[in-house]
């Protein structure tokens, strides 16, 4: 972080990621925050509780790919955190601070104003400080580091699948990839239904409370950002098992499906299956947890205010099998999602 | 980290940062790792010793703004952890672990190679673990976040320089400022000299154990990365004091200077002190001592194989004063480095 504020114009760029005015770490009540140094010197230092591990994630965000050059600075920033904290929420950890890395083409002091207000509104929320960071001129590209906090042994990884397990997922899914198709002009939403997808797409909810309830509860999780078939495949690889995933619910889990505006849309079988299914920037959670715990999961979605929905089972074959609610196949080919690539 | 190995041919891009062959940290001894998942789960786990603490530092790379695009890619993936790495030098860290985030324009299987070649071989050398990462498509950004290890408040900080301190400079100065000179034409160097000017540029050291010998030694640390006028300007505004810099002894840390081809390049005094004063790209320590810890700054230094020299004095009046060695002031303006803007 040792070139921040150094680059001329840069140095206002300093101005709206340094918040003066709150208490430093070192003077809040004992426990309330593992930060014991943050922006301004050569390192931040954090110290986990004892007991404790950190989480650690990564994602760069870059234009075009990752957000079209339209978007409203406020939904970037949030969006640049929420990626993020999704990767968080999947191992089920606290988050506790962030780095951001900032390219940027030139110094605009709006866009400045808006992502910053965006990025540190979610940071607020998750009680998230930003420790460090770097700022340089180049071709926009947002690269946030995020610290999660859980007990040692108890994140959810990808591995603990079996088989019989019930296959669940929280939230909405698909809205996201609705809209970019809208951005694409290849389907027309109604006014409400396109806002409403819009800000799934640009201003997604990473699942942190719930992440952290199923911690001792689910047997696996990842989260869902290239879409739903290709982040169960983490799961499968890691825990070496197979899945029967049933479209039909995953499609009622499309907000603007059951939105009063969803007939209008008209939306074919074959677009909402490949939506829910393979839509991609949707950070909700995909987990498994043994039947016998069903309870235990509803009772961690309504703790976390958190809808939580089944839709599907794991099995020892190998493989993915994607069925109707009738229990047949449905034969429709699904690619991974490649943003807007 | 979820899009890691999901974009297509960037699948190839797995294959030079997943490592494996090596033994899991969990089959190493005990204590040998803080890594206790890496990469390959939304999130690794990291859990430092107990009393220890994390420090934490950020670095982004630009083609054009931090490296040219003629730089051999291994060179250039030993620079990106190498600047990351004086991070945690400046603040008396032990290296532990980092994460990389890379956008790449195409995949070129040549350019992964050397790059992600140079990466590991100085992440070996100091023991530190990639544990998780994010690639995609975009303009050429390399960003790495690092963690290191120290026991907690024994950190070097900027804040803690004093009156009547020495100032301290490890290494050599100057050369990558020389070696970028030569690159844009504005001076000639014997060939001898540009080779060895642009190792430095290309390839800086890390002083990673002269930062660990100087904990509880020196009173304030910061790695030259923008020029040493201008990084020791965030010392003295932590620490609210000001310095005297001998601009001779500054000079004297020229390596080129020193070749037996220096004579050749027959370099003016303007152009040395720049070089050495505000040069740029150095990555060495530059620290303060109180004077009655001269033998054990001698001591850290030949305990680490590293040179140090004392290069001025810390007073109370604000500002800098850069004199010659006779202590009359040097006209001359120097102003921060700005990489390749």
């Amino acid at each position: 972080m040792s070139a921040t504020g150094t680059l001329g114009e840069f140095g206002l760029i300093e101005r709206y990621f340094t918040r003066r005015g709150r208490p430093a770490a070192s003077a809040r009540p004992e426990g309330s925050s593992r930060v014991a140094l943050g922006v301004g010197d050569d390192c931040a230092l954090l110290a986990p509780a004892p007991g404790m591990q950190l989480a650690i994630s990564t994602d760069m965000l870059v234009e075009g790919r990752h957000f079209l050059s339209t978007v409203d600075p406020a939904r970037l920033g949030h969006k640049a955190l929420a990626v993020n904290l999704s990767d968080l929420a999947a191992c089920g950890a606290r988050p506790v601070a962030f780095t951001l890395a900032l390219a940027l083409p030139s110094v605009e002091e709006g866009w400045l104003a808006g992502f910053s207000r965006g990025l540190f509104a979610l940071a607020d929320a998750h009680s998230c400080e930003l420790v460090g960071g770097d700022t340089t001129r180049g071709p926009l590209n947002i690269s946030i580091t995020v610290f999660g906090e859980l007990p040692a042994g108890s994140a959810l990884l990808r591995s603990g699948a079996r088989a019989g397990d019930d296959l669940w997922a929280s939230g909405t899914l698909g809205d996201a990839r609705l809209a970019l198709e809208a951005f694409r002009g290849t389907l027309v939403l109604p006014s409400a239904l396109f806002e409403m997808a819009r800000a799934r797409m640009e201003q997604p909810t990473p699942r942190v409370a719930l992440g952290q309830a199923l911690r001792g509860i689910a047997s696996a999780a990842v989260d869902v950002s290239d879409g739903l078939l290709g982040d169960l495949r983490h799961i499968l690889e890691a825990s070496r098992v197979g899945a029967r995933v049933d479209a039909d619910a995953a499609i009622e889990l499309i907000a603007a499906n059951a939105h009063p505006a969803g007939g209008e849309a008209r939306l074919d079988m074959e677009t909402l299956r490949r939506c829910a299914l393979s839509g991609g920037d949707d950070y909700e959670l995909l987990f498994t947890a043994p039947p016998d715990l069903r309870q235990a999961v509803e009772q961690a979605g309504r703790a976390s205010a958190t809808p939580v929905a089944r839709i599907g089972r794991i099995e020892a074959e190998p493989g993915v099998r994607v069925v109707d609610r009738a229990g047949a196949p449905v034969a429709q080919r699904f690619t991974s999602f490649d943003h807007f690539g």
